[in-house]
């Protein structure tokens, strides 16, 4: 059988940030040849959600590399060294949540950019978050981590101005098993303008950041 | 074909509250038969989510009578006279809840009890649950409305001590539709100690109320 | 019973936008009360999602006004006047979510932005979307609006860089009605950095653009 | 990175009650970290919900300790002395729900209360309910747990006087795999003014009887 | 267009009952050239669910009829003179389920049997159950109705020891609406040994007790 | 803690069969005194869905005792000697429903009656179901098992006369996923009569028919 | 605002058939636009699924027109002259799902093929599936729909070698209600290679049978 | 207990095609026996989705074998030797959906049909699927592979002509774990005369692609 991966090389140049690998469901014979491809382009290339085993057998033959094994993030490369820094602020309501709070932080770092992490700021302590306001007001974008009832958007989304990306957690039990209460009450918030992404999505949040972050730096408009 | 409904004329004596008819499946003609009986044996009856026409036929022929259109709650009787103030604060976001914020107070009014409400305290504006948490603290039973997201009960029962009813409305569209999320979500509050009626049960909720302000009236113990 | 709509008179000052009020489930009376209240402070008000007959009503009473019959957007007051051109555009990919384009388009309207609308780009022609690249990268920010299988994000996801909110509408059939299908498609789209908001949620859409293009204007940072 | 846990040293004063950690989602190493910071400041600390492996790890490193296997509560200190007896009946319908009467009880015995377990009242054998009712009347709040088709707490409430708090567990297969048909039957109860809380939330359902018993000691009321 | 109806002539001789036409989702126009081919063969025929104005027009022209109102039934023809008593009882819990109630009571009429109402026995006051003890013990099948929790049959299952085909109904509201809750519960009953048929299905709760109360009467058994 | 098991001896008398426990979710501490009772009243105990270690730990302590793989199905004590046979035919389609077949043979023959089994009759080879009617019509009750898309019983309705339960089964995948369609199939059935019973339950099928089965031999009717 | 529909003249020489019209979702005012742009062009246009009152209002502006008010398929202009017959046949269980059975015969006839209707071959009377298996062995396409539990498929594939498309329709009430329990049959079905559309979706099935008949007529092969 | 399995010889003449055995919810045992019956007709055998540890098993007893571990496709038996080459191609978006195509591949070469396999044509890079039209456009029959949000087969299909089944895969997470979401957003496809197989039926597609490209050498019409 044919090789069955190609590298997109043309989509840096198209949508101005590199292809990110989805390790959760791919063989460890898969990845192998995915990052040997990167590494014959002399590319670094990022892999998420991938499994402290498999993570183990790759690391041992390629190097150098960084794995974190909260939120199985793994890089083949290394980091860019000019990280910008203090554009995007992450916050979250405790510890259970740090695995989602890490893939966001270190997918950023990858694209370039150093966030900042609050992760004691949940709903049910509200003086954390007031607390917080001054300082939250400095960033750019806020990406807001929840699971079980997912508040915390909300609550922030009604205290401050930016564009603010809603990512729900998996934790919670019972109703709230899997991330589908929190995502749901994500979508209905009242407090307007918030938009989310997908369940444990950490990487599609870091990269709804990025586009914004991107758009700032240029200058566009339609019909002008 | 012989009379299907009979009054439980012994659950006054057994759990210490009349039975509420619940309007919004019964046909006109089984209505008025529950009523007659209720009216032989002098007594008043409270009827909960009774649509418009129906009301306007049964009230056509019973009398005194009171309807609250919002809520759809009819009277046939009276309200009791010695209402006791002020055990029960009622709080919703806004007028969309107004409708279940009315069965509760109509309820607690005919089981003796006159709530209070507090209709504008929504998640959205922080400040104005902030605002009211001294008045709050004053009564024994707080019943939170909420519809969309739900996270009104979250955000209040993390800063007051009392037994919170959460009571989801029916309030939303898209994944909202219907009251799911708002139940959902105060099912997996993180604030502790919440507990939960079903979707538009705002007769529930008064009951519920209801069944612990009578309870701090007694004075049992199991073991002692 | 007191007055239980409040204006929120300090969220602009907060969050640097107006409140804009949901419709579809508030009484003519209850609207009637809003509107007033923002007329004597001298101020336009958006209601979004309002029925055919609640907005006749109202608009024998209240002038100035401009109704979109489509959208069910009813404005009291009037657009402001400075619009900004070319800065957001709407794409869609066909007459049956009209509704919801110009929900989008009103909004904005009202927050003074004048939005594009491109409403024949669907999936089942890709030549169209194709076509249009050009235009679309002048953009600072996309709104994809979809329904049944709500595969136009990803899509345009896979071809342009900027920002991109992607809205389901309720538009489908069989599996697909109600618009959960859509919604969550593009939840699990796999081109990156896509986000989303609730089904229907036109009015979310264009505030999470808003929040935005606001945020070009500033120059925040965090730690720097 | 910085230190992603802080107690919540003001919420004892704020809604009286203590912090309880939630140990099923977090890594042992969070939880080295929380029961330090709660040893430092000389306080006992329950943990519920946690694995018997992390249980096993903890237990080593923190004394004194109590670990229930059944219901998976850690406490890491001492138990009040002080118990007040009686005020709260525990009702379930056998042994299968057992890990979730264990839970209610270790949490109420934790902020004080000894309660009492009734734990063979299933709805298959009425008399067995019947027989225990002149006992029930004592007790101040009633906590009655079911899984399968969740009806016991119905069949208690067309019985007893109290607040009742209903308590899913996730106990069932087929279709009441996971609790929700107990959890929806209860929210659906006919028997008036039963509360509910999540599936397998014992620890709910011990601080809703908390926030009434302690309620029931104070003399507050709204207006008067 | 050919004829797209044929009536089962061979059903009756086959499994022993004749057909019966689902009315709700049938045009007028079916439904006329349907009893026109039962009437060609001199047999009655039995309609459900039938809507009151197709029923009307279709009384206008086919005589002698029966419709009840309430349970949407239409007989053209004539129910079987010989009836035979006091095999089925149907219990339900109140005015709200009479429709199905009905639908049952009529279908076995049809098919040659006249059942039993009791109709007020819900579990809200077991006292009513408990009380008609004696009386249902001399019924060959028990029909049980519910909506909302769906509890009765599990009462009735652990007190009597006939078979028991449970009906769920749609009466609801919130979680339960539509009767899902109330056939999950009924699944999932913990009483030995009932039965199920689907939703609002009183028509196929007929049958299946036809059927049990046919084979009584012979004499079958597989190998002896 | 005092005992939280007691055997229902009464249970025999008011609806004529024992109870049967259910092992799954119990644990074997919970198991060995529930069968320690049993056998000091010197009764034999059916345990169902016991997983295999369990079995065997329970196996090394009673004796004598039966154990099917298959099922799960544990026997402490002996199988009643005057089997009934031919009352019941089982029928399934295949192998992969084996495990049900056999906990629904199991618990009638532990009630006294030995069924038959005809375990190769699925729909898709039409000939297999037809070649064997006249064999099947000697039966008094059908109990017919079937995953995926559940269509078995519904062929076997329209072809014979007796009473039918129809068991849906856990075999499936993709949207048949835990036996949700098949349940589903088998309630909504276009062949008249047929009841059905909660996924995997052939505990509950086999306590269905024997309810029938036993009826036959009484005499009962209501008002004669 | 610019006209928001275009003609796809690219689409037949593309994938070789016509653009056909959703006409549920459209306003009057959409479609009016849509027709005449085709008229424009000279073209036939078809509509499905459009209600009688939007209907009727075309129909007075736009000649010729043919209107099927059992499924709302609207033609403006011509069906083609020269028909092919005899490709396709079209199966159902009865009346019921006759407004699908239309909405595929008069597609498929708009694109040149005269299809043949059999429709009362359902599950529950096998005789006659059976009774028809030589005529339909001479089609090329077998087209099956069925509601409530879509066993016809499954039948129908265990018996005939055919290409299969089966067509959940939207025929049920209770779990089958909306149709959802038809289409998880049939992608569940037992019965090898059976192919599925949406709920409802006629058209669909009609425009699959039209591409396979297309492919029969040329010579394609990948590699040879 | 008698033999539960019996090869269906007679299906070969009746559909055209050999029975094909799903070995997932098989025990080695029942596994064994099968293939001895197909052995001792000197027949091969197919079998799908059986696990790593079971094809081991049976790989020890049986030969010839085959056995693909990432579809969990195993031969006991041969090939057939005249493949036919280039009707069907099978598409999919990366190396996350190999375990789909394999046993779609190994299906149809048992089938006597050998497919192509374009594995890396996803939606997030168009100019792939667009590159490769020319070649597409030789194959008879498409059989299109997707998971997450299955846009892949609506592309395809508003660009090709052929007969598309679509197959959902399993692979997602949140909102598409399961397959859910592809499955559903390809029945709804905007792009016509998709038809579609249940999730990870890899082998149902093949089956499907099977019946299409048998019809096509032969040439049968209804009524001509």
């Amino acid at each position: 059988m044919s090789k069955s991966f190609k590298i997109d090389h043309d989509r840096e140049r198209r949508i101005g940030f590199p292809e990110i690998i989805f390790g959760a469901s791919k063989t460890v014979e898969a990845l192998k040849q995915i990052i040997s491809d990167y590494q014959q382009k002399q590319k670094s290339v990022l892999i998420t959600k991938i499994q402290v085993d498999k993570a183990a057998e790759l690391a041992k033959i390629f190097t150098p590399n960084f794995y974190d094994k909260i939120s199985g993030v793994l890089l083949v490369g290394q980091f860019p060294k000019d990280e910008k820094k203090g554009n995007v602020a992450i916050l979250s309501g405790g510890t259970s949540d740090q695995y989602l709070v890490n893939e966001i932080y270190y997918t950023l770092r990858f694209l370039g950019h150093k966030a900042e992490r609050f992760q004691d700021v949940g709903v049910a302590g509200l003086h954390r978050v007031v607390g917080n306001l001054d300082k939250l007001r400095r960033y750019k974008v806020l990406i807001v981590v929840a699971g079980f009832e997912g508040a915390l958007p909300t609550v922030v989304g009604g205290l401050l101005p930016q564009p603010i990306i809603a990512v729900p957690s998996a934790v919670g039990y019972g109703v709230s098993e899997g991330g589908h209460v929190a995502l749901n009450a994500m979508l209905s918030s009242c407090a307007n303008g918030i938009t989310v992404v997908n369940i444990d999505n950490g990487y599609g949040a870091a990269m709804g950041a990025f586009r914004i972050i991107q758009m700032m730096k240029e200058n566009r408009s339609g019909e002008n």
